[in-house]
């Protein structure tokens, strides 16, 4: 898709907003989705006189995790960029990646006699592991010519990052998980399982043993697992991709590193849906594409929490007037997945979307629904197609073929 | 598609029903489609609360044959799996193939001074065509390390299978047709079109000669004619590719052919609708995934006959309470392409479908017909796909990604 648009880009100074209400799609309890209990007035006058439709992230029938979502809302293919969880564990604790970087997820452990007794280290409490994970920053900064580089996390849980100084070939992720998945095993060696892996290898087998070293008169987190060995992806900048100049806006770190990862701007930032609005006034002049990313309708959702992520909808619909306000020349409302309170989690269903812009054929739903954009002019489409259409409608897309 | 899942499968206790009720879809006759004629209140009750679509089985406009139809339906690339006719035909006389078997339809032919006089035999009678069969079977057993099987077909028809030793590499099977086509001419010679195919085109030699010796002095079939060769493929089982114990429930040998090739167990059973129910529910305990086949529906398509296809499609639906039941964890009734009357064949005609599951919106559609399904959150989708929307509605589907 990609490919196709990057010779019919072309510039002008039309404004593109994509909100992405994280897990919106939902399914009905005692008859209604979350979307159809909640009171979206504002949300279902738009629709009415929006391009609606329900769009599909990765594939029919597949659920998305979060990284193949937003990947595929930014018109990137979801199965040629994948991003692996160390990657994803790294951006969610705030690191900044670079491409040269290989990214892994580590647990503090118990171990005895070479075998791991507790694969959590009695998930130790976050302020003590966190310190441990400062000792080790603090006494291990380099291993040969690699930068290592350490983020705290939640209870036994942190991550690494190896900064190599170039960057490495394809396939120098593939190390086995260090991790035995049960307690009473001894840990896994440092497996490389291509030729490519065999220097990254090197590098984590040193790093655990001075680890090791260093915590090993810990009482519980006296060693480490390693899993999800990752690098970055060498994925290609949104500006370049589309010649926008994007903004991402979002509370949760994850969602940041991902934007950054893409070369979005993307400041830290706190607050809820009011506070992400005024950001996005503050910054609306200066950026030609925004990203703003709502987190807690999918956080109810993965609570089953139905009546909370409906009142969370209807909080962002109080918002919708402002946003509005600003008048931008295309506005997307839709999110990366669904996530029925049913489900309690991310789910296969095709998510909702609406589109405002003066080039639509409007007037086919009544509301903002899954049912009701089943009815929408965009019917049920690929998530990947969505940035086209957000930048067709925006003009920003040249003909092709003569 | 099945790449992609293969990743994310995971097993639990759920059951799922594929009811395929053959040829399903239909075309308006004064007005109404079969669907919409017979009285379907049943599957229109449950049609209003399940997921509801339409399915293509091979490609927009495409007619499919049965075993496209099929293997789409249990999520099988019917491009990248092609049957050939002759393991079609093998499949339907009800013999069990091999992946070491090449498997042809034969015609006894008359045959004057090596011209094709009658290509058919003069359609000897069937009971004059077993008996030669079984003679030919009981005096070729073997041609060198080859086993010869054969299978007697209806008139002058039949077939047979080369048994080899070990797999053959692909395209053993391309082997001319020696059927001329014509009245008047030679029959074809023996001719393998890739390298791969002498190995098997000598043995065909050798067997057309020996069949020849023995049926030299037979007043009509004194010869015969080879079409359609084909490899049986090496084609994924079932069970490997999604973890489900599956089940055929089918009268009709070909389809318990098809399923075999698949792994599925299917033993032959007789009777009708009422005795496939009875079936299913004697077994219902002992495997995950149920394979029901009604083929009837299809036949009436074929004669052209309407109200019977009609009236069998009302059969299954009064049929439907004692299925339902069960309570299946997921219940996909559809068919296997569409065979209108009005056409008296297959069809290109997407093929309605309902899904019932406790994770569908469901209340889109008022009835199980054509035009309702048109309604429906499936939309229309390829019929590959429907597959994995059964495992992820039975939960037996991991996340995509992190």
């Amino acid at each position: 898709m990609q490919r196709l648009i990057k010779g019919l880009i072309q510039k002008n100074n039309t404004k593109i907003l994509l909100v992405v209400l994280d897990g919106l799609g939902g399914l009905p309890v005692d008859g209604k989705t979350e979307l159809e209990f909640a009171d979206t007035r504002n949300l279902d006058e738009l629709a009415e006189k929006s391009a609606c439709g329900l769009h599909i992230p990765v594939s029919i029938g597949i659920t998305p995790g979060s990284g193949p979502g937003h990947l595929s809302l930014f018109g990137y293919d979801p199965f040629e960029w994948q991003i692996g969880r160390g990657v994803l564990e790294a951006l969610g604790l705030g690191m900044g990646l670079k491409k040269t970087d290989v990214a892994v997820r580590v647990n503090y452990a118990t171990i005895e006699n070479g075998i791991v007794k507790d694969r959590r280290a009695g998930r130790i409490p976050t302020d003590v592991s966190k310190k441990i994970t400062e000792r080790l920053q603090s006494k291990i900064k380099k291993i040969d010519d690699v930068e290592i580089i350490f983020a705290p996390g939640m209870e036994h849980r942190f991550a690494v990052v190896l900064r190599f100084s170039e960057p490495l070939p394809r396939g120098s992720d593939s190390i086995k998980d260090t991790d035995p998945q049960k307690e009473g095993n001894a840990p896994v060696p440092v497996t490389p399982e291509t030729a490519e892996a065999r220097q990254v290898a090197r590098v984590v087998k040193k790093l655990i043993s001075k680890i090791s070293d260093i915590i090993k008169k810990e009482p519980q987190a006296n060693f480490v697992l390693l899993r999800g060995f990752a690098q970055v992806p060498d994925i290609p900048h949104f500006e370049e991709a589309y010649g926008l100049k994007p903004l991402c806006i979002a509370v949760y770190p994850m969602y940041r590193g991902l934007a950054k990862l893409l070369g979005m701007n993307a400041p830290a930032i706190t607050g809820d849906i009011k506070e992400e609005v005024d950001f996005l006034k503050e910054n609306y002049n200066n950026y030609d594409f925004f990203f703003m990313h709502v987190k807690k309708i999918d956080s109810y959702g993965e609570d089953g929490n139905f009546k909370a992520k409906a009142s969370k909808i209807e909080e962002f619909d109080k918002a919708l007037p402002d946003i509005l306000g600003l008048n931008p020349d295309v506005l997307v409302i839709t999110g990366d997945h669904s996530t029925p309170s049913l489900l309690r989690g991310h789910s296969w269903h095709p998510v909702p979307v609406l589109l405002k812009s003066p080039y639509v054929l409007g007037y086919t739903c009544k509301a903002f629904s899954e049912r009701e954009c089943l009815k929408g002019e965009f019917g049920i489409f690929p998530t990947v197609n969505l940035m086209t259409l957000a930048l067709a409608n925006a003009g920003r897309l040249k003909k092709f073929g003569a």
